[in-house]
């Protein structure tokens, strides 16, 4: 069984690396901060004190962090994980960051002869838990099957996508959907309550036919409740819409609708409320049409 | 057994008045043209020379046109319905029109004693082939129960919506949801595919994930193979968001992304696309980034 190493013990990554553990991988952990190390250690894990050690005490090395600086500072430096290189690593990178960042990560990692997949994952928290995720991953094709017995532990739907980059090119796809999914679904319930429409009503049409999308199905409910506690914090999809819209200029796509999402995401930071669940893009739209019912201000 | 009259045998109506047929209710028909008129009476319907024929010869009028207009033209006049109206007379009208149309009308049918309900539909020729369509019915509560046996000959999923107009609302927010997620969908697999990433993988990862909606898994596969034979007519979406547009003015709602795409599809209508299925709209994105694929022009 190969000797895993796991970066990044967040709200993500600290049920991974115990679903590895579960699963029987010998496991070395570094985080940040200290606590989730010593939690893990006390689980089994192997602490380390340097991305450095994690990758001379492994066969295969996860990392899992904020966003793409993060990965470069745990790969690079004197303490970083090339810095403990050695024939036959595999670097998984599971954040989400650029494309092209991962792949930059991905060359200079093979001039010190690691292999690396860029693996990203959504399912949130709570597959993360249940070791559910979806993973996407890009890369090398015989990298991608060495991963596998690592992936099952974590996730359920494992998708080769490509070269290098490819993974974290799909989840940036997944993170305009689900963008201007809620910017639709927010404008619908908006225009239904301010006509005067009882939004569940809204809710039961929609989702019964061709308008009905996951995000409505699990998040319509707590919208219409005005129910914003995450889930998924608002400045999260921000920075992830930051990698879509650096994307796009990069290849010369236009993605207007996920653009005006941007921006809203970036009035709810703008307001203080960066930490709620991005489906609280509603109160914007409510916002932008002077409040969610017909008795309030926005009547012509 | 409900005599039931039927105004408006097009791509819709000519399959929904069979399947009145079918269920049993003694029928009269009328429509614009003559054809369909002849074709139903074949079937069993009596055939009607003017709107006013059909209502002196029913309990129940049906009327499914194609904008509010239309439904003004049949209800009114010395040879429209109102002209044959009786002690009874229930007005049911399917088109897809502005709440405040479907009120208007409502009121003024009100005034000769007959009662409407608006109850538009969703679900297209498939649905009222099949007789499986979504029915949202906005009026007052005991004519949708004495409607119930003529919609469960047309509808799978019959929903009371709210007074008059609620129906029409209901449907407003159904088509903002469908053009948002189309404008979504659209985004991301342009950017996938700039990105050089297989859009059929795009498709699989969303599918299985937060991302899916029924209109990608409908139409994502004829989208990435530029299949656009509707379907639903982009000028059909259009003529719906030009209600819903005008509705937000009327109701103070603010609808951003929903505009954005009324004016996509007004593009696609001034290059004479408008008989195009409005997944089309994809070709509106890859346009405006210079083309679908990564060796188009458009990179940076």
């Amino acid at each position: 069984m190969s000797k895993v190493g796991f970066i990044g013990l967040g709200i993500m990554g600290k049920p991974m690396a115990r679903n590895l553990l579960k699963a029987g991988f010998p496991l070395t952990v570094h985080s940040r901060s200290r606590p989730p190390v010593d939690e893990l250690a006390a689980e089994g894990a192997t602490p380390a004190a340097t991305p450095r050690e994690v990758a001379e005490a492994s066969d295969i090395v996860i990392t899992i962090v904020p966003d793409g600086p993060d990965v470069e500072a745990v790969v690079r430096g004197s303490e970083g994980i090339l810095a403990g290189a050695h024939e036959g690593l595999l670097l998984i990178d599971m954040s989400t960051i650029a494309p092209a960042t991962a792949r930059a990560i991905a060359a200079e990692a093979a001039q010190h002869g690691v292999h690396m997949l860029d693996a990203p994952v959504s399912g949130g928290d709570t597959g993360a838990i249940a070791g559910t995720l979806s993973i996407m991953a890009g890369g090398d094709p015989a990298d991608f099957e060495r991963a596998r017995p690592v992936f099952a532990a974590l996730g359920k739907t494992i998708t080769y996508c490509g070269p290098s980059g490819a993974g974290q090119t799909v989840k940036a796809c997944n993170q305009i959907v689900i963008a201007g999914v809620l910017e639709a679904v927010s404008e619908a319930l908006v225009l239904g309550m301010r006509a005067g429409v009882d939004p569940a009503i809204v809710l039961q049409v929609l989702g019964g036919g061709f308008a009905q999308t996951r995000v409505m199905d699990v998040r319509g409910p707590t919208m219409i409740r005005h129910e914003f506690q995450p889930g998924f914090k608002i400045r999260l999809h921000r920075k992830d819409l930051g990698i879509v819209l650096q994307t796009a200029r990069e290849v010369g796509a236009c993605l207007p609708g996920t653009a005006l999402v941007d921006q809203f995401f970036g009035t709810l930071i703008a307001q203080g409320q960066g930490d709620l669940d991005h489906s609280a893009l509603l109160t914007v739209i409510e916002s932008l049409s002077g409040g969610p019912t017909p008795e309030d201000p926005g009547h012509e």
